[in-house]
This record gives structure tokens, sequence and C-alpha cells, in this order.
């Protein structure tokens, strides 16, 4: 899994090689943050200020943003902005006084989700939700046994990373925790619901595993875009079988919507409910707060009372004055500004556009993903690596002022995430540019 | 332990005695966040602003903030706020671009600990960093076993869970952590460094079961003013013969800042450097952003690589440019408003007048602590549990418009840690308001 970590980051042995004032402050970088410090790209960015898809490095030259997710209403959205700012100057305090904002906030988050799930407990990033998920599920189940996706990533505390087989440098995941095939379509000719059979005979076979091995079967976690995976959206509904096979095996399922969530599916405002399935619980975080550290999880009250009966729960920072005011305002802001039905239009707009540069590019083997989360899987010139070749597609869309990142289990997948409020000529742009790019890469079909 | 978690939280039963907008209210939250709702006092407050020390209710009333540590620096304190308001309007992206307010902020934070700790990685909470401190540990060492104290609190993860032992409900510490008493002094008639051979001596035992076990020797970790435990500071430098003997034993030593940091000990930035000690690794967090989610890792760079080629560890949230400004920003005005002097002259000022008190009232026992973390054990009268009066003594503060906390491993510890610019009259008006209280709740001596 090396490969993927290291895909679009910069060769810290290449900075000398830069120069200049950029080469020195790469310098103090890796002094500063050692071997944790990941940087993206050949040439790393730098940027001063942000606004809508628009990032803006020091020299004011324009980058059309379609890699951060975090961001999701829109770079230093101000009504977001003006809601953050006001609550910091008036109270930023935690959960355990009253507070109307934290209540109402928590109130509005609840109404968008199935009735069962009427408890949230607010935490500080989706790492933190998912950690909490997975003890909630060990204790309502008694059982340890979890089933993840190939190259799932669900978070960076010593408990997510072990179900994040993305994370892992060395080695495999823990006995109790078990790896299945993403759920990938084999495409238009196989019957539509192929694809659901085939995840869920991947789930039985990974309970039986872990029934025999003894760990028990606690949770189904999955990301329902399956974004670290590579993007797998379609056909919608495809995960209800796997799901309705979980729950009769006496496991949790737990929908990570730390991606598909918030109207990036351009569906629904939650990622699983394209595929029509309730989770028992749902944690998400990115895009929550459009930047302010704010995540959740979200439960059936019987599965938080069995966990509070064992070991307390706080989050000094979770559901503060001003995380509930930011979320708040996020929330506000998707529904005001229509940016599912953006997510909708604009993404297929994109998704139709990525099909068309398929027909002209034969480095486009398919065209994945649902709403503005898209996955363009690369077909490399055969004498290159795929990886590597992914990486010189981003590194040349960055040097023509265009962000995208990559995904998938050989790091062969550009992954395009836009912020939701991408216009039609932002999408267009990216298309051109990308068609310039593989124009300039490889000869054509 | 379930006494501590309870000490003075709203028992939900009492809702609806309470009538009126308030049990509604109440009744609202404890169905948005069930089991995991924890309320402060008898009858719960709720707060629309606050400034310095000072926290307002609906009505205007003043409450005077003597527990929370989180707003160091005061509450919504006008230079933080302008930084993040600032940044939060230009920009607010993670940490895989450059971004000199980023750099220039861990370099400030570094400059600021001993040396061989070069490397510093952001995350966004305290927990985090100690979930991340105890897998550096591990991969490091080679070995799994951990030490803490009796009522230690690290965290909400799973992993810091097990090393919390004031959070468990149900149940011990798992075999792998070993729990040890905490450094309790004997008082003035034995030698100074009687406490500083006692908890040696619990380590080394510790150490011994560890290694015996076969789970071996990964970290002592601990909070240098030992909070949880009941506020343990005296005499400075009672630590540093258990650290050189962790050391010679090949495990790395941890000092979680969380509490003791950013000058709440009035003696130096960090708790741990009142002790002459220089550990391997220091986690914070709570008041190093003023509130605003933001938390560290510091180590040496041997660690942090040995840890990298395992794993790879990125935080979304972590150092993004708001939370450098914002991070930046606390640090600045700790220097320029000489908070650290003040912690020292007020705390001192603070802690003569409690000892007065116990001088005229019987239920205090003992008096401790340094700078601004002051512990207050009670003697509860003979009819009475020694939690429960301290919780009276804590709601009568309360209805008195005065905020203080519990500690202990048996809850019967005033916890005193207002904001770091508390004056001396803010602590004379403490001292008079639990003057009163105590004369009001028991005969005196």
């Amino acid at each position: 899994m090396k490969e993927i970590l290291a895909l679009n980051a910069f060769d810290r042995r290449a900075g000398a090689a830069l120069g200049g004032p950029l080469a020195h402050q790469i310098e103090r970088r890796c002094r500063a943050f050692g071997a944790a410090s990941v940087l993206f790209y050949d040439r790393p960015l730098e940027f001063v200020r942000a606004a809508g898809c628009w990032l803006y490095d020091r020299d004011g030259v324009a980058h059309l943003d379609a890699y951060n997710n975090v961001p999701s209403v829109g770079h230093c959205h101000p009504r977001v902005v003006a809601a953050a700012t006001r609550q910091l100057a008036a109270l930023n305090i935690h959960n355990r006084y009253l507070h109307e904002g934290t209540l109402a906030f928590a109130e509005a988050l609840l109404a968008t989700l199935p009735a069962p799930l009427r408890n949230v407990t607010f935490t500080c990033t989706g790492s933190e939700s998912n950690d909490l998920a997975l003890r909630l599920a060990a204790q309502f189940t008694g059982a340890r046994g979890v089933i993840v996706t190939a190259a799932a990533y669900h978070g960076n505390t010593a408990l997510a990373t072990e179900v994040s087989p993305s994370a892992y440098r060395r080695g495999g995941p823990p006995p109790h925790v078990r790896v299945i095939a993403a759920p990938r379509s084999t495409g238009g000719s196989q019957p539509s619901d192929d694809v659901a059979a085939r995840f869920a005979a991947e789930v039985a076979g990974a309970i039986d595993a872990l029934q025999g091995d003894g760990h028990g079967f606690s949770a189904l976690l999955f990301d329902s875009i399956f974004s670290s995976d590579g993007v797998f959206a379609e056909p919608a509904g495809f995960l209800a079988p796997a799901v309705a096979l979980a729950r009769r095996a006496g496991g949790l399922v737990i929908a990570d919507e730390v991606q598909p969530g918030f109207g990036r599916t351009g569906t629904a405002l939650w990622g699983f409910q394209r595929h029509g399935i309730a989770p028992d619980i749902v944690t998400m975080g990115k895009p929550m707060g459009n930047g302010y550290p704010l995540a959740a999880v979200v439960t059936r009250p019987e599965i938080l009372d069995a966990f509070c009966e064992n070991v307390g729960y706080f989050n000094t920072f979770g559901g503060s004055a001003v995380a509930a005011a930011v979320g708040h305002a996020v929330l506000e802001v998707i529904a005001q500004e229509g940016l599912l039905a953006n997510a909708a239009v604009v993404g297929a707009h994109l998704k139709r556009g990525l099909e068309a540069l398929a027909t002209r590019h034969a480095a486009i083997a398919e065209v994945r993903g649902v709403g503005l989360y898209l996955g363009v899987e690369l077909r490399a010139p055969a004498s290159q690596d795929g990886a590597q070749f992914t990486s010189a597609v981003i590194n040349a869309l960055r040097e023509r002022q265009v962000l995208i990142g990559a995904a998938g289990a050989r790091g062969n997948v550009l992954k395009l995430r836009p912020p939701l409020c991408l216009s039609l000529a932002e999408a267009d742009l990216l298309l051109a540019s990308l068609d310039t790019v593989l124009a300039s890469l490889q000869v054509g079909p």
C-alpha cells in the first residue's frame, strides 16, 4: 500500500533541486514535521487565500480546486465565516453547559437522518467518530470482528487505523479485521444486481471466517462511495443485500459518511440513502464544518446506552458553541444554495464530459462515481507504471492550475471531488485541462 | 470510578422537577444526546457570552469562571478571535500544501521545548495526541506495557481510554496497562524527596510486573500536575527519579501536557519543566487554541521515523492554516500579557488564601497545586459522603455565580483552574465565596 500514500507526494530528496526560497521553505518544513510530513506535488504549492472553488498563490495565480472536499460549500464561504466569527467573539465553550445553539444544531442534524437514529455524539474528527463507532458496535454486539474493503480508509487513531488497509505500510490487518474486495461493477454487460450479489457474497464469506475464528461479527463498516478504494457508486442500491445479510448475522452496519455525506453524491444528503439502506451507526466529519474541526456519530439510543454503562465519553471541543454555529451554517447553506441539486447537475455534466474524453483518450479506462465524487481509472502506456502515470497526469494538471488527487488500491484512479458549488463553466475548464494534459502525455487511441 | 464521572453531573431524572423552559430544554437535550449527555450542576447553566474570566447567562448575570482551562488566555480573547477571523476569511486548508503560517507556528512551538524534541505532528484533540503518542512509543520500543496513575485521564479514543482509569465505569485496566498510586506527598513531616522515592518505587514495581508478564515496558505516561488524580504538584522535581528509572529500563517517557501546559503552573510554559526532566514525547491540547480544536505531539525525529516506516499518519484538520493562526496567537498572548507571571502571582495569592481558609474551616483537609491549578481536598462532616459533600460545595458556589469543578479518585477534591488572566480581585472574590459557602455548609473547627 506504500504506493498510495506516496502518490502525489513530494519527494523530500528533491527539495534542494528546486532552489531558492521554495527549497528553503521545504527544508524548514521537513525539519519541523519530519517523517510525518507529506506535501502534495513534485513542485509543492503554497496558497494564501481562497474563495468558492479557487485557491490563490502568493502571486495571485488562481488554481481551480477539484480536490478538496472539506471546504464543501466553497472555500471561506461568507455565511459560514460570519457564523464562526460571531460565535467566536461571543462564546466558545464545551457542551456540559446548556446551549441553545448546540441543541438546535443537533436537532437539525438528526432531522436529516432516518428516525431510529435519534442520538448524536459530537466529536472533532472523522477518526474520532469511527473510533467511537467501532467501540459502540463491539459493546453492543459483544463481538470484535469488523469487515472493511481492500483499500478502505477510516481514520488515524489506533483503532481506526486497524480498519484502514490503505494506511498500512507494512503487514496486513489484525486477525479480527477481515478485508474484502471493493464492490467493483463488472460493467454494462452484466445484470445490474451483479455487483450487489458479489459484494453480499464477500460479506457472507467474511462473516463466516470471523465467526469460525472466534472473533464474532461486530460490524460491517463502509464508505458508501468507496472513495479510497477507487470510487464505486453504481448501481445505486447495490449495498442493500450485503447490509441485510450483515444484520441477519447479528452485526451492526456502520455507514462512514465522512466522504459521501453532506450532499456530495447529489442524490441525497447521505450517501447510504442512495442504496436504500438504514445503518445502525452513521459517522460523519470532513465537510461538516467546511474546515472547522467538527464531526459526529449518530446512532440508536440503545446502542449508546450500552456503551455508556461501561465507559464514559466526553469530547472537550465536540459540539462546542462555535462548532455548532459553524455546522448549522453549513447545513443551511447546503439547503439554501441548492448544493445538492448543483452537485447532481454539475456532477452529471462532468461525468458526461469525462466519458466523452474516454472516447478520445485510450488512457481513460473507466469513468465512475456520482454527483461531485468522480473517479477516472487510468490505463498507463505500456512502458509506464499505473501509479506513476496517474501522478504525471495530476502534476501536469497542477502545472495548468487545476488540482485533483488519486485513489484506488493501485493508485491509478484520478479522484475528482471539488467543492459542491462547482459551476458548469468550472467543470468545462477542468475537462478542457484534462483533455490537454492527456493529449500531451500519450498518443490517443 | 462511577462516582467521579457522575460528580457535579445533573441527574436527568430531576429534569421535570425544574419545570418551565429549563425543563423543556433539558428534555430536548437528553433526547438528542442520550446517555452520553453529561450536564454540570443540579441546576444546569446556559451561557450566551463570555469575556476574560466571566461567563454571562441569558439574563446578563455574570459567573466567575474558575473551572475552564480551555479558554486559557481568557474567554473570547480579542487577539485570538481576530487571528481566527482573519484566517477563516482568507484560507482554511490542510497541511499538505505549504503554508508559511503553519510553518512559523510549528517553529515557534518547537522553540519552547527542549532541543531533542524537534518534530511536531499537529492533531485536533489531546485524545488524538495521546493515541498517537502511545503508538509512537509502542513502535519505537517494540513493547506494549504502559504505566499510568490510579485516577489518570488521558483521552477518549479506544487506546487513550485504556490508559484512563478515571473513565472506566466497570472493570479494570487491560493487562498491559499497570496502574500505580498517584504521587501524593505525605506532608511536611517527611523529607522533601520522600514522594519522589515512593513514586520511583511504584514505577519500578510496575516495570518489573510488565516485564514479568511478557508485555514489556513501552511508556511511563503522566500528566505532571496529576490533575484528575486530585492535583499533586509538590515538591517540584519529584518526577525526576521515576523518569530516570523508566529511561534506564528502556521505556519512553510521555509528558501529557494537556492540563499543565501553556503556562498553567506559572513556573514554566510546560509542567514537566518544573520537575527538571526531559520527556521523549510531549502531548498537548485543550488550551492550545483557546477553544479552537488544536493539539499536537512533539517528539524526537528517530521516534517519528520508526512509526512512519510502518504506518502513515495524516490529520485533515491538524495544523490547518486557521489552527496555526489561532495557536500562534495564543502563544503570543501568553508572552505579551505576561500570563506565566500572572499565573504564578495570582496562583500563589489564591493558594495562600485557601490555606488561610483551611485554618478556619475543618472541611478543608489540604490545599495543593501550583500556579493556577489548585486542588482543595475536602473532609466531609461525619454524616456525609466525601463526593456528595464536594458536590454540595460546588453547587452552592454555582448558586453564588462561581464555577469550579471536582477531581480525585474519591471525588473529594475541589478543582480550581481559572483562565490564566485571573486578577487578584477575582481570586479574592473566589475566596470570599468559598468562605461563605463552607460556613453555610458545616460548623467550623
